[in-house]
């Protein structure tokens, strides 16, 4: 509760004092976020959150990418068994990675591979965390009211069940949809596509049936990237743990989702649509940017960014790029931190850094290239600025794949594209008009809101604060065995009795058609022997 | 668009003055509502729709209980084939109805002929419109931007298809969940009770069996209420018209629920949930309800009313009712509009309206004796009041059970109960403080929103006017067949397949064993003669 103290009677003196000069003390939130692109919507959160009076932890690994200090929070860092120079060089090894040649039927394990060269060191994190045992017994002694996390890696899954206290879930729902999964709320395989399918919600028989067949993968999916942590959670809460009961408990989950972009599909009460969180409104630009959007004449800008996580690429590449970039009349901001390429046309700009947002959001922006991540594309929407795709890793072949169906972009594949290729994607996002109507339409769309999607994740953390939790959002499918949900056992039931009743009914006519027949047959032998 | 001109440069200059003045034209909304109750939330959200500057039309049959004149919109009549006195008459009736002594086995068959009472009238009111050649002409020329109905009855329905306008629903869901059936809605009859059954939603194995069967009479339901409508659609339409198809077309649901009363359940992303949005703050008392309260001295008040359609019982019920209500220490207020029980005590004041949220938001009111009607239900959640529920029809029993089963009061059966059993459960909800603290958990939780619901609901009919309807959030499951929605047709094809591999297999085994032993068998049975 920001604005009231919650038990006025009892509140100290100091309290009262404190309330009565209009500081009313707010919650206790212990924040445990996910280190790279995943933090940047959850940091908008909590930096309102703070604003609002709330008194928040954040817990982070001493070496981290992202997770920075700052005024609006207090951080809280645990030691990890891996220092700054391997997590600088594991990311540059992941990135590279990414454009790595690849056939048919390596593609699946090298992705794999690429992930877990980050997730090892994430588990070795979470390790670190949940068997530290200082940091442990602080926070139980903290007394919070709720704890928000990203549940993509189930560490703060684990330690709100260890402190008892409920949860807040933030994610865009990576991997494969098991946010569905874990909170049982129905997921119709025939219209939902499943992630790395590239498929839209109208599928053809054939992309049903390989989306069926995906499906029941997710499970094994599942088992590989967060069987270790069960052994971790069951020693730390010393029992058996099932981890997706553990992911049930959540009282919020708050979706990354808005369905200009998603596929429409079901979902529970317990589920809030936040997607679009990220888009702020346009800042003032600095000189530097300014001075080079003034520069570019009536031809305008494009902005270039391959997100947080990758900066720099081959050179090959990056050559093959600076080419395609060379031949369009736009200026070009490029967000690149590797060796500048050779060939680099004079309309590019190579820039360590750019305000992305403010970027997009400027009148003479005419595209954007992006590795299509869910922040950039929601940038992209919320400011309507067409798109040219280079999707990397992840959810991003398949959020290239829907913006370029809603006809918003071009995607392309940055293994196997040529200069050409992409110099065309260019002219044709810039030049053909479709493009921008479509983009516009989306955007107008986004924006058109009740409330903000950043108000409505600030409004349910505070109310799981409130009152402890959202038991009434609760679905009771949860109490159900997964074949009470599906009705099996009913459906045996009433199966039995029929195959009962008809088995009885049968029974009952042959023995009276024995009965009644076998006299007559009995009856007519004497007859027929008579004849003879 | 209520503040903007759509097409600034098309205006006229008249349109354009106003403009300049402030004075900005609204969208044009068509209202096709329902008489009798389910009119009261839609006339709310009508209202602030008026105030925010948008053209209304409500069309009205010429013979109406609640469709009156309003300086909020313009009403459009048509004539229909009974009179006011016939209306009043089959009010009463119906009313009455309720009161009449019925065995089990005819118990549905007495509740159908009550509701065909009322059913049979609307459809005769419904046939008269869509024959009524110049109310027809009228409409198609007016060029609404949306329509917006109660689809209880299609007729709001048929109508938004013939006219191709984009519409808005607002229900609460009666008869038996057919808008999930409708919008495709995921609806698990493991953990969602069915209308009538009193369910909840954690039911035992002999409920599920129930509940499973009662879903299966959904359909049954629907062909009793609604065939005759398709006739009516057909001939309108000059097509064969399946009526569920027009219902799926519609751009959004604004659904009465709330899951502080509802059980948590799946929705689609175009249903909006704005449950309580006809709790209005409290208003001043008028002089006459003031001074009732106020001599009610330190024991307060209770609330006593059956809702806007029943207003008067037969005289031996009344009689038992005045009975128990003289045995309590509280000043009764009693909306009741027949003769006066002969024994009624000098706590009971008759009155043949009442202001019903202000009594119930008044710090003196105790208790309040209600049908259960959801609209009186939401009040006396959002006051915080107990509640003694005397159900009558339709979905009154469900909820009834729903707020019982929440401790937030007691329900009683209106032809079964004695003048004790009403005493007892009055002297329970008033002096048992768990009642009072249940129902004011439940409305700290209703009242704890992001948004008002009547804002929300307001907001969604003004996008859909907007935006010429909702397509982004129609999911693909629409276009989808019921066997391709579930999935069977992939399921079979991969059957066929796994079937189809384990015959090759076994019959190419088989074919190897013949082969192979057969060879045997047959140099065997030589060896086999030569032993004889």
């Amino acid at each position: 509760m920001a604005c009231v103290p919650r038990a006025f009677g009892g509140i100290s003196t100091g309290l009262f004092l404190l309330a009565l000069w209009g500081v009313v003390p707010g919650d206790k939130l212990l924040v445990v976020p996910q280190d790279g692109s995943h933090w940047l919507s959850m940091k908008d959160i909590v930096e309102v959150l703070s604003g609002r009076g709330h008194d928040i932890l954040v817990l982070v690994p001493e070496v981290n990418l992202l997770l920075k200090e700052s005024p609006h929070y207090t951080r809280r860092t645990f030691a990890v068994p891996y220092g700054q120079e391997e997590l600088r060089r594991r990311f540059l090894a992941f990135g590279n990675q990414q454009f790595a040649e690849r056939s048919l039927l390596n593609a699946s394990l090298v992705e794999y591979r690429n992930i877990m060269i980050v997730m090892d060191m994430v588990f070795a994190n979470c390790q670190s965390l949940l068997q530290d045992s200082a940091t442990l017994r602080f926070l139980r002694d903290s007394q919070f009211d709720a704890l928000f996390t990203d549940p993509a890696m189930p560490c703060g899954v684990i330690l709100a069940e260890y402190l008892g206290l409920p949860s807040v879930y933030l994610f865009r729902g990576f991997p494969c949809s098991l946010e569905h999964t874990f909170s049982r709320s129905p997921n119709p395989v025939s219209y939902v596509p499943r992630c790395y399918t590239q498929f839209s919600d109208r599928m053809t028989f054939p992309q049903r049936v390989a989306n069926f067949l995906v499906s029941n993968l997710e499970s094994f999916l599942f088992y590989c990237l967060y069987s270790k942590y069960e052994h971790l959670a069951s020693a730390l809460l010393e029992r058996d743990v099932h981890l997706p009961a553990l992911y049930r408990k959540v009282s919020i989950w708050l979706l990354r989702y808005d369905f200009v972009f998603e596929h429409p599909r079901p979902a529970l009460p317990n589920m809030v649509f936040i997607g679009g969180s990220n888009c702020k409104k346009k800042g003032v630009l600095s000189q530097e940017f300014e001075a080079y959007v003034n520069a570019s004449g009536e031809h305008g800008i494009v902005v270039f960014s391959l997100g947080s996580m990758i900066s720099e690429i081959p050179e090959k590449r990056a050559m093959e790029i600076a080419d395609a970039l060379g031949k369009i009349p736009q200026t070009v901001l490029w967000r690149y931190t590797g060796t500048r390429p050779p060939n680099l046309a004079k309309n590019t700009i190579l820039v360590k850094w750019l305000p992305q947002n403010d970027l997009l959001g400027h009148p003479k922006t005419r595209a954007f290239i992006t590795h299509s991540g869910s922040h950039g594309i929601y940038e992209g929407i919320c400011n309507g600025v067409p798109m040219v795709m280079l999707p990397l890793f992840g959810d991003q072949m398949d959020n290239a794949k829907r913006m370029e169906t809603r006809g918003a972009g071009v995607s392309l594949n940055v293994l196997e594209m040529t200069s050409e290729d992409l110099a065309n994607a260019l002219k044709t996002v810039i030049n053909d008009k479709s493009y921008k109507e479509n983009i516009m339409r989306l955007s107008s769309l986004h924006k058109d809101r009740p409330i903000e999607p950043l108000d409505l994740a600030v409004f349910w953390v505070e109310f799981v604060m409130r009152h402890k939790g959202a038991p009434h959002l609760r679905p009771a499918a949860h109490d159900l065995t997964w074949y009470q949900y599906h009705s099996l056992d009913v459906i045996g039931f009433l199966l039995a009795i029929v195959l009962g009743v008809v088995f009885i009914v049968y029974k009952s006519c042959a023995f009276a058609c024995s009965k009644c027949f076998g006299k007559k047959r009995r009856s007519k032998k004497p007859q027929k022997s008579k004849a003879h």
